[in-house]
């Protein structure tokens, strides 16, 4: 490896280090030159006095030009590491053109849009970076808590023959002589995993949405946790595994990144209390638009979702709350119902934005084939999956949560490709 | 949860106690019945006397069908796990219908096919569910050997705009309006990712590849581990990283599985030493068929491979081989030159089987288009990919693996669609 250090592992008396990464900033004064040199994990300052042999390189450093830079240690007040690297050698590893395309360093306000078509220069801005490192921090979090308690990590497949659910935001795929279509969920293959006797199961992966809609929290395709848990009493069950879940995820991010969170984004992370608040869909619709009669049952709208959040955060103070009793008309036919109009499906809404859907599942043949057929589905088109259930199936459910939705929340970013690294939406393939 | 232990952490002194899974074996004697219940981690026998209140349920109960029993745990000499469970209540979760549809016990001998086209029931048997439980043990030490060295976790979009590296084996998407591509390989994102000053980035997720060819080791789809690394110094440090990760993570399988894998496939897993042994292609290609000259430079072909495999094994005593120095013709266009022939690619053999192509990638902007030029590519189809590289990239290098491939080596399995839960190939797009 060309380093030996990351600029934060360097101490006054570390001696002899090489360091690399990118010139943020150089400055040539008359007898001495100043080189900012950037690495994931912050600024080093190197000096070089006129007498170095290197002061002449520097005068051919362009910004954001790769460096690995050899040289001893010195302690220095006037350094904001309390140290300086004074150079032997100065390598040119990747000389970057002049002009860059655009401005990232917050000085100047570049469009999201702009700011995605090069995002490879976008993050090395030091606080687009970090969220990048937060949304990491979670997903690693995420996964050493299943781990920790028991679950069978799952790889499903992301081709399907058929539709699973509706044919509404599907993609089409030409599979050798034949069509395919995109996973939406892994739904139906970790439901698959219950019956298989994986007991309980996480997976990590790309889902696929043909949303045509242009929204702050949208994209064609993201990154979808999935958990599914057999032999649960009742979809409560579920719902105290996620909470106890994100309390871990949470504190485990404010760990690694609390100072750094704090000093860039000017706030603490909250790490949630358990139990979060439960409201059922009718109080809650109660609650916040005063509905009452039974027969104006329905969801919320995205609107809904956030004047809920603020109810909740005033009532509860809390961030979080599970909305619970799903109307049945907007959920899957998997769901399990309560009663004809209720079902055991639920929400988790994240100040004041719905971040999971998940609930019991309906582990009964003779009832599942009912409920496709309710639904107005072909039984046919989920003959496989269906078709599991008349050979012991043991009562289920799980959610499904997408990372960067957490964290957009987390962060209290504005839009969700904030924190997508190579965002895909309607209008956007590339880069 | 309806459950309170798994089989094996049940003990004779663990009083009452409720156990939940499959009913295996039903027998009714004149005056005892006994249910063999199989959960995730093992089998549990309930004995239930004639005077047992729960006497009556045992007839109606099916094989497969799932259920809860609560009781009393007491020691048991004939019992294999020491104690038996005398049921105070047995309940019927879900009821198997009769017959099943094909046997997974093992005693007869089901097609592979057919065993997918159920896999549900397929991998109850628990030789078939201990390789998932290798495999998602194998794919957790992945990730968790990254995370401990630093590396941050990435999540890459699967859709793209045209082809990037040649246009064989792509599938096509009816995207809104356009086309797109699904990723064959994350490699242009993680790249992009280095030039992000991400430093070291892990990603696991679904590649896919219009691969028309039956072969025990092809699938559509398949989970693709990739790792790639800033600042190398060389393609050697990608092999070190490597070799490393790879017997941390077969160590912590054997921790885990050891025992169980011994039991069921009959030998030992073997943790590699390291380093691995290397041969580059020209050593390899002499010491397997005898080429000598420049102009007989070529690859193996996978018959190749395996001979490649036994000559290693004889030779080094080793079931790992790193070939270096690969052909440059047979490497794509963002591989590192050695010379005008030779790359500074490299491939890793498992017992005769490629599990991963690694490298040094190509930084410098001008070199990088004239490979593209070279290779016949279009430079307009990597214009994001190529623009990047005028501002800054460092050297670096990575690999893609497959996981599944590599469990299929280490378990001895004939086929890689053995160790892949719902495989996807030319034919099958169900389950």
């Amino acid at each position: 490896m060309i380093r030996t250090h990351y600029s934060k592992d360097v101490k006054p008396s570390s001696g002899n280090v090489t360091l690399a990464g990118w010139a943020q900033n150089i400055r040539i004064l008359g007898k001495i030159a100043f080189i900012k040199l950037r690495d994931r994990e912050g600024l080093s300052q190197v000096t070089i006095p006129a007498d170095n042999k290197n002061f002449e390189t520097v005068k051919s450093i362009t910004p954001e030009s790769v460096l690995a830079v050899s040289g001893g240690v010195k302690a220095s007040a006037q350094s904001q590491n309390g140290w300086e690297l004074i150079p032997i050698k100065i390598e040119m590893l990747s000389k970057a053109s002049v002009p860059l395309p655009i401005d990232f360093s917050g000085k100047i306000n570049t469009s999201l849009d702009k700011r995605i078509d090069h995002r490879y220069l976008d993050v090395r801005n030091p606080k687009s970076l970090l969220i990048f490192k937060v949304l990491s921090a979670t997903e690693i979090a995420m996964k050493e808590y299943c781990v920790e308690k028991g679950f069978m990590e799952i790889n499903t497949p992301k081709f399907m023959a058929s539709a699973s659910e509706t044919g509404a935001e599907l993609f089409e795929v030409k599979y050798m002589n034949k069509k395919a279509y995109l996973a939406q969920s892994p739904q139906l293959y970790k439901q698959m995993a219950m019956a298989s006797g994986f007991d309980k199961v996480f997976e990590q992966a790309p889902v696929f949405r043909a949303n045509p809609s242009h929204t702050s929290r949208h994209d064609t395709e993201y990154t979808s946790f999935d958990v599914e848990i057999a032999f649960v009493d009742s979809s409560e069950d579920i719902m105290k595994f996620e909470e106890e879940w994100l309390a871990y995820v949470f504190k485990k991010v404010k760990e690694k990144y609390g100072a750094e969170i704090k000093e860039a984004f000017g706030f603490e992370i909250e790490v949630p209390k358990v139990p979060f608040p439960r409201m059922t869909m009718k109080e809650a619709l109660k609650a916040v638009h005063g509905l009452e009669k039974a027969d104006e049952f329905g969801e919320f709208d995205s609107d809904g979702e956030k004047k809920l959040g603020e109810y909740v955060k005033k009532k509860f103070k809390s961030d979080f709350v599970f909305l619970t009793e799903f109307p049945y008309d907007a959920r899957s036919f998997y769901i399990m119902k309560k009663d004809e109009k209720t079902s055991f499906g639920y929400d988790l809404i994240y100040k004041g934005l719905e971040i999971t859907s998940g609930g019991q599942r309906e582990h009964h043949y003779e009832t599942l084939v009912k409920q496709v057929k309710e639904k107005g589905l072909d039984p046919n088109s989920i003959k496989d999956y269906g078709e599991m259930f008349k050979y012991g199936v043991p009562p289920h459910g799980g959610f499904g949560l997408s990372p960067t939705r957490v964290v957009m929340q987390m962060l209290n970013l504005e839009n969700v490709r904030e924190a997508t690294f190579l965002p895909r939406d309607t209008d956007r393939l590339t880069p």
